[in-house]
């Protein structure tokens, strides 16, 4: 009883726009709490389905600085933003230089801007349902954006960008390699390309690359622009944010965000009881009949059929 | 009763060293055929629980040239060698430049040396369970040792390189940041690190960077050597293949790799386990009702008990 009054006062305060009570219930989420239920189920009166955009890209190359300049125009319009970090080399989480911490303070410290890092650990489903939990306690506080920023390399961290309604790949002239390596990957689920740190050497031969490499995407209805952005010469900062509204603009049509968000809804529900039919089948005594069993001389396939006609 | 009779013939051809039936299994697993549950079965009697190496790191720092390296100084004593690619970026995945996929061409030839490249596509789960078990028919094929390399960003990624005997997890000077950035998660499964491509700048500083995050690692049976290699000046590959050999010694005593075997299976058989429930739970009637509550103004946890309810 205890608990659920404490949850009943978070509510109240996060409805009043209490950071602590945000913060709060994003450690509820992360801990996955025994109010986890009651707290999905309170969240969703205060849910506007706010865009979320996914930001993701080789590690290097710069994407936190463009969530830091992202999130600035935003605050300029008076705009409120939150900021979800899974990147483990993201200054938000407290992976990188010093420096670059030093920099993020600036936007951290600023009322309209709600910064979480999530860490990288604890099952791979987890993960996942965890940032988009995360995403609605920031959508129902009243973000008026949210920007997601995972480092693009592995499966999961492709899946948690993939639901976004918005995904900016980013690259470094660096990263010439990594354009050839993650083609597969990233090319296809891109909104936006960014070739940032564009006042480097190779920026060009770089930008042509991810040119053609798009070439090869199949025409849909959104052609995705490439721009070059660097925070250094301040290039291109100006069309990226027009980009992301232009991408914004295109979503708000035909419903297109509707999709994309009852999309995401299914796949959590999905989850949800799939975690559910698996908690209550791993009963201690199944588990023990699996040690037992994964001891003996037989083939896996024979171990996981003794085991389902025992119970 | 055709296909029960192919793969008769065909695990007979297996039994006999047969590349193209060991080629012709594999891909049966890849494509989770009809057949899969018969070939787990067929296959537990060829296992002899042959070593497992994985071989993690971020993107471009030479761990398909490593692997190569390994592979040839295996094949001269007489070994058989399996090569399992997860990486999208390595050379035995087509990912590559031209000059790296000839170079691997002169190991691919050796009939002593079996290579296979597997997608980071499909579901996640799906992937860690392929891998073991094509590094399972490899085993049974008769291969001495068995190198799985994967890009070591991810979280996928990095659990299926964790389910390895022999973890290696390889950086260059280049990747400094990276060290950094994945000091979490690569610093905890190395068994071996290196720092390949020694001979270029920055090399130095980059072992000492590695030396010093490893000094955190809390002290166990097995303390993780650090190796400087470079294929261009030899440097480190007689003590990268010592380092390996002397890992393998540590764990055929006391029973450590039966531990790790067992684990494996362990995880295998709870995998399949799941995957069948699932399978069974998901039916279409459950299928469209689930893709029906998507679209109602209820919470998903709402949305999941309703489901779960109606069943």
């Amino acid at each position: 009883m205890t608990s659920r009054y404490n949850l009943d006062q978070l509510f109240t305060a996060y409805a009043a726009k209490d950071r602590l009570a945000l913060s709060r219930l994003i450690t509820m989420i992360e801990n996955y709490s025994a109010e986890y239920e009651l707290l999905i189920e309170r969240l969703h009166g205060f849910l506007h389905n706010t865009p979320r955009i996914g930001i993701t890209g080789p590690p290097g190359v710069g994407k936190s600085t463009l969530v830091n300049e992202i999130a600035q125009e935003l605050r300029k319009e008076e705009k409120t933003v939150g900021v979800i970090a899974i990147d483990p080399s993201s200054p938000f989480t407290g992976g990188a230089l010093l420096g670059d911490r030093i920099r993020m303070n600036r936007i951290s410290l600023d009322p309209g801007v709600y910064i979480r890092s999530l860490a990288t650990r604890g099952s791979l489903g987890g993960l996942a349902l965890a940032t988009d939990d995360v995403a609605d306690l920031m959508d129902g506080f009243g973000c008026d954006l949210i920007l997601i920023e995972t480092v693009g390399v592995g499966q999961v961290e492709l899946d948690i960008v993939k639901t976004a309604d918005t995904t900016m790949v980013v690259f470094s002239p660096e990263s010439g390699d990594s354009i050839q390596a993650m083609k597969a990957g990233l090319m296809e689920i891109g909104d936006i390309f960014i070739l940032n740190k564009s006042d480097r050497e190779g920026a060009d031969r770089a930008y042509i690359e991810i040119e053609t490499t798009l070439m090869h995407k199949p025409d849909g209805n959104w052609k995705p622009p490439v721009i070059k952005t660097s925070v250094l010469t301040r290039e291109g900062l100006t069309e990226l944010n027009q980009a992301i509204s232009k991408h914004q603009e295109f979503l708000f049509t035909e419903d297109r965000i509707k999709v994309k968000q009852q999309a995401r809804r299914q796949c959590k529900i999905k989850q949800m009881i799939e975690t559910s039919i698996l908690n209550e089948y791993w009963n201690e005594e199944r588990q023990s009949q699996l040690a037992e069993l994964s001891l003996q001389d037989i083939s896996v396939v024979q171990a996981a059929k003794i085991l389902m006609s025992l119970n």
